[in-house]
């Protein structure tokens, strides 16, 4: 209930956007802060997780509290689609999290409070991670560990500015009907950086979204939620191809779909699609084997449940143990983009996956992993475009929620295609950045994979 | 894809919204239609219900081909509810429907097409009804009955304007997760009303919403989810309350709240609401029995399951047979509405109930079956300002789905207060319809309840 500033929240977003700063301070920061902490991450079979027990009768692997996650078995009708029917293991969480970004104006200018944080599934130990990340078990205390710095900003935002603040799903291929609450809030006071912590321009941010494996998911999917700057980002254009794409961050810019159109074919898209999907036991599941610690495919294919011990410094609790899933393959995600009328559209595909709370979210134009399609004679649509083009604008490898998934990593691709579309096409729909803002306001339109290509996509706005 | 009128949609609905015609007229149509049309009801037991199988095991009601719908039992935890845990039977109806008016200009006035259509809980038989009322198991032709009238301007929009487009839910105390399409198709060619089918103008509708039982559950969701005139309603006003509720439709009027404050709120409230449910067996139900016929609860309070079988003239099937739930008591659904610097609010309160998709809805200021709170201490908040109030600006008895529901009625009441409300009450919040307005273009924010009382509240706009 603060009173406005004078400039608007999109001004002020895209100056923090534009303002570049020393790329250097920030990984000398990460570096100093990478030898201040250390995690240490070994396998364990999953009968050998301390705290954790497979459930008699069922097979589901469960934490002794009832708290935390499970482990259960998804059954999937999918009439239509190419495998129709199918069984799986999956993540069931029911508790919403918060992923929380502490902003307030330095010198004039918005910054982000960022985390140079561990988990347990990254590849490479550190990354840059959101204010506060926390499972309400985390922030309820069923740890019995520390006090999570800076969650009090986001449990009582009244003296605040509430800048996003709405659930969104994660991965619905590992999660069953999994949502946290992404929220930016903004501080008027004076508020330190605690050891670990640095305030960062949206500019710098997005200077860092190309290392490989740095902005972490739970940053990614936060900052996608916010304002895209809207037509203030227009002076930043220094090419065609900027110049659309600031273009399509303006409301004013108009798209081949008006957004009733938009969200007439989603609702179209989500009464036709007869997706039934059932929770159940773990044990017996057809297809998937549980031998020498691991559950896999029999096929090798899809991922592993696999089990690990943890000790870390610096966290609330200092060592756990929990199952992981293990991804098999990189994936490749990517967004076709094409210039139509001065602004840039983005081919986006209706996706429905077993573990969405709402069937179908709007998803990158391309979203699998390539090994997992070779045996199978139908090729994902556009996945061949993206793999030859030579008119790539974003290409970098990126990681998956370290917390709950071992060496997720997908490679992020934005490539600009001439490829036509009919305008009724059932699956494929052209967005502009500006729409993907408005259904951003609102849970489960556009999935986590989708929020990571936007972010990708804004960091191409030149900066300073 | 058709080319937009030169006068925008919002100025078009306000031109019918204020275009009162002959209500005479469409009171002779209606009894015509009565004369003409024939429904005969009678209560079966429901272990003789043709067509109905009590599933061995589970005592599940189904239907023997497994399609339509089902009664089973929902298992809630509402940690902190005045009753955190009860097991209740449910209508478990996986299908989505379509609930769909087709509307054109007649005379360069926008014509709703409304049917004059009998439902077997309906009390008094006919009700004032959407073009299109069809489950998938309708309009798939599992009945093996007559096409459907109309359906085709639903099922291909290709060619027409779409004004709504989005699934609701429907009550969420009675139904696991239902949720229909609302639709509303512009056609621009001569469309022919059939025997049973007239066209009429908002303000004609209008006219109707205070008599008892006329106006069906369908066609009101449906027209609540067209906008609301926006600022064209302006020259309408003929005092003091009539200017702030056509001002309540302008966007650009203020509300006590940002729509950002509203979509936050809701985000708080469902999670912090640890809703869980579980579909189970309805056999063995604590608290419920299957005696004589019929399911019913041993306090007598909430409602029975029954069996009906139906015969009736003009309908796609000639005769069947089915469950109905058959509520006990008639409710009370009241909004408190109070204008706020010139502008008409409503008291909205964020209400869960074990049925809905998304554990929380927006509902109105009271929602109760008052008989069902005598037994216990607390009544329900603002229910005795509702009951004696001297300031009633709307009043009248409507009935809820017919084609589920036998004989549910709610009594629906508009009244002005002066009451006060913290800005940061957990439960209510201010809003305006134009908020109401911007909400309903998505799913499962505005439950069906609140949307039958701003129809109501909206026919207070003075009409010619």
């Amino acid at each position: 209930m603060t009173a406005p500033t004078r400039r608007s929240t999109q001004t002020r977003l895209a100056e923090s956007m534009l303002a570049a700063r020393d790329a250097d301070a920030a990984h000398a920061w990460f570096a100093r802060t990478a030898e201040q902490s250390r995690m240490h991450v070994d396998r364990v079979p999953l009968d050998a997780l301390a705290g954790w027990v497979t459930e008699p009768g069922t097979g589901n692997l469960r934490h002794r509290t009832g708290r935390f996650f499970s482990v259960e078995s998804l059954s999937v009708d999918l009439p239509g689609a190419p495998v129709p029917h199918w069984s799986q293991p999956i993540i069931n969480q029911p508790e919403i999290g918060i992923l929380g970004i502490l902003v307030r104006e330095v010198d004039g200018v918005l910054h982000c409070l960022m985390q140079a944080k561990h988990e347990p599934g990254n590849p490479n130990g550190l990354q840059l991670s959101p204010t506060v990340q926390a499972t309400r078990s985390n922030y309820t205390r069923v740890h019995g560990g520390k006090p999570i710095p800076y969650l009090e900003h986001f449990r009582d935002t009244s003296a605040h500015r509430v800048l996003v603040d709405i659930r969104q799903s994660e991965q619905g291929a590992w999660f069953y009907r999994k949502r946290n609450r992404n929220m930016v809030v903004e501080v008027d006071g004076e508020v330190e950086a605690r050891e670990g912590f640095r305030w960062f321009t949206l500019g710098e941010i997005a200077g860092l979204m190309a290392v490989p494996d740095l902005v972490n998911m739970d940053a990614r999917t936060v900052l996608a939620c916010l304002p895209g700057g809207g037509g203030a980002l227009a002076g930043a254009a220094v090419d065609a191809f900027t110049g659309a794409l600031v273009r399509s961050a303006d409301p004013a810019a108009p798209g081949v779909h008006t957004i009733g159109d938009v969200l007439s074919w989603i609702t179209e898209v989500r009464t036709r699609t007869d997706l039934r999907v059932a929770l159940g036991p773990l044990a017996g599941l057809p297809g998937w084997t549980r031998e020498d610690g691991v559950i896999a495919h029999r096929s090798g294919r899809f991922f592993t449940v696999v089990g690990v011990d943890v000790r870390a410094d610096g966290r609330e609790v200092g060592a756990w143990s929990q199952p992981m899933v293990e991804p098999v393959g990189t994936g490749v995600i990517a967004f076709l983009v094409k210039e139509i009328g001065g602004v840039l559209h983005v081919l986006t595909h209706a996706r429905t996956e077993a573990g969405y709370a709402d069937v179908t979210e709007l998803a990158p134009t391309v979203q699998c992993v390539p090994e997992t399609h070779e045996h199978l004679s139908a090729r994902p649509r556009f996945l061949d475009e993206v793999l030859t083009s030579s008119r790539v604008r974003f290409d970098a490898v990126l990681s998956e929620e370290g917390g709950r998934f071992l060496g997720a990593r997908n490679r992020y691709v934005v490539v600009e295609t001439d490829a036509e579309v009919a305008p009724d096409d059932p699956e494929y729909r052209w967005l502009t950045l500006h729409q993907y803002e408005e259904l951003l306001r609102h849970s489960f339109y556009v999935n986590i994979q989708a929020r990571t290509l936007l972010l990708c996509l804004r960091s191409l706005v030149p900066r300073g």
